[in-house]
């Protein structure tokens, strides 16, 4: 029978993001986690499917958050405003969880694979906020172009701010890159 | 000694294309393309490393086009102007060879591995139109994000003509899905 581990998930994460961070991700082993951790390799599986999930575990809760924000939006609200509600609510999510995200951000930025997983994530959202927005009646190509483009201005935020190449903090980093997308086409 | 064979590549993607579509991309061996081109795999081989590249071969080649335009855009042109250079070159390419872009599009929109392929070339080429902005003098985040926002424009545009949802050409659409980006500011 398995012995109950008090928090036994959150030092599995911990442990793995420290492995990666040393290591690298490729060079870190499920085991090597779970020994870091003082758990089983049986422990850590109660967890998580692989390695992978430890960093792309929360991406459904992260897109249900967006959605739900971007849903809620008032009824009269602008197709980028409705946009940038269902972002302030991934962008709190992440803010809430400041230390686990920034030092998953640098353990994706050094490896392309990592990233490309990141990426396709992000265009699930995209997809969803899409959605979002047709269910209010915004016709294509609208839409999508107003979820793509969001999502695109969130993405640079979150690397400039996982990058710490500006010391904001992410919903300030996550509004200037929507202000510099409304100026857009007064700068063209 | 290999016997030359007229137009060999051409009889080998237009084998690939319609076996893609028949069978399906995953369904599909070198050895049936090569089969139905009446060709040898190693004449298969000595033109692409592997069925993916049939699909993707071009995209170094269509990047660049890309990158050029955009480095050949008037020195005063606003951010976005510079994008749509670059972008209109590359859509110039796909119209010139329209049967095969749109047939290899349905390909793509049919398999989910190939649709990640496919953005993550589409990211490479933000990454590389924000390096022109940035040449430029245009300043973080803006380049990015007008990279970014531009080339979803182009996704967009590209996804509606392959679909055939509708029935302007890509250079028009591409137009019209850059125009709705500019409108987005004065929209919200």
């Amino acid at each position: 029978m398995a012995r109950w581990e008090p928090n036994a998930q959150g030092r599995l994460a911990e442990a793995a993001l420290e492995l990666f961070a040393e290591r690298g991700y490729e060079q870190t082993t499920v085991a090597d986690i779970a020994e870091r951790a003082g758990l089983t390799k049986r422990t850590f599986f109660r967890y998580y499917a692989d390695k992978r999930e430890v960093l792309f575990g929360a991406g459904t809760e992260f897109q249900d958050l967006i959605v739900e924000g971007a849903t809620g939006a008032a009824p009269d609200a602008a197709p980028l405003d409705v946009v940038a509600a269902g972002l302030r609510a991934g962008v709190d999510m992440l803010e809430g969880r400041r230390a686990f995200a920034r030092r998953r951000a640098s353990v994706i930025s050094a490896n392309p694979e990592l990233q490309e997983r990141e990426l396709i994530k992000m265009a699930s959202v995209a997809k969803a906020l899409a959605q979002v927005l047709r269910d209010r009646g915004i016709a294509e190509p609208e839409a999508s172009l107003t979820a793509e483009a969001g999502v695109a201005a969130f993405r640079i935020a979150f690397e400039r701010w996982a990058q710490g190449e500006d010391l904001r903090d992410l919903p300030e980093l996550t509004r200037a890159s929507l202000a510099a997308l409304r100026a857009l086409s007064s700068a063209a």
